[in-house]
């Protein structure tokens, strides 16, 4: 099955396909979608649609996982973050895509092996899981990560249900 | 010229939308959409995102307004309400509309006179405002505010550059 994971931000959100085949884990693609700061916030909401909605035709992926968020201590961030996450969760949900949500912590220990991992420990240990990923930046790493916590969890669900 | 007025908020988004000829002020219609409090949060912005789409097709409005957000004290109910307006911003840029966006102070100005209105205040000019509206509740009464306001200054705007 393919996993999408999403990194959502208003400027920046980092996306992530990856093939996973049980614990067999592959890349598949990744990117960051970018949005014009000096376009009115609409238009930037729209452009991250478009850009998503092409996303998910192209790849057709059978899951999403979405990090929860860091909730900002600048509520002024936070609201812009969550106009971004709103749009991300949409595409998810019309695509008709079950969406995981997992939080930072469990996303830096299930790839990195601690909780408190930085972004660069993120980006090599994705690297490293994923052989042959050109990773387009930290926000599409911090997406393969999410996506690979979602295989992993996947995986864990059904052999316990076995 | 139809103006559609949104209060967005994940439980509840409040809408309405006025006819506006120069300074005359009708109603067309106003509501309110729920979300389930119960369901997955990426099912209840495809909720609402269905609700705003169908309205739109339905009364093709040629302008919109939201109000602009007083961001809560609460970083959850931030990131939440970001949520639901990121939704609404978006239905707004899919449709080709340009959004206005307007302080709480100053629709409550434009409509009651005074920034510091209450709910009932303003549900009360706005019904006065807009004869013959059967007002849906109080999220509708602060989208169909919005709307007035957005008319109000498009019409100041046209008396300036005449």
């Amino acid at each position: 099955m393919l996993i999408l994971g999403i990194d959502p931000g208003l400027g920046t959100t980092g996306w992530g396909i990856i093939s996973a085949d049980g614990n067999r884990l592959s890349h598949v693609a990744n990117g960051q979608i970018r949005t014009d700061a000096k376009a009115p916030l609409a238009q930037r909401l729209l452009a991250l649609d478009t850009a998503l909605t092409t996303l998910i035709l192209t790849h057709r992926p059978g899951g999403a996982a979405v990090e929860e968020v860091f909730v900002n201590a600048n509520p002024q961030s936070t609201l812009k973050l969550g106009q971004a996450r709103g749009v991300c969760l949409l595409n998810a949900a019309r695509a008709n895509l079950d969406v995981g949500e997992y939080a930072a912590r469990l996303v830096k220990k299930s790839v990195v092996g601690v909780g408190n991992a930085s972004k660069d420990q993120i980006h090599a240990m994705v690297g490293r899981l994923l052989p042959g990923a050109a990773i387009a930046g930290p926000d599409a790493a911090d997406a393969l990560a999410v996506a690979i916590t979602h295989a992993h969890h996947q995986a864990t669900a059904r052999r316990i249900s076995r």
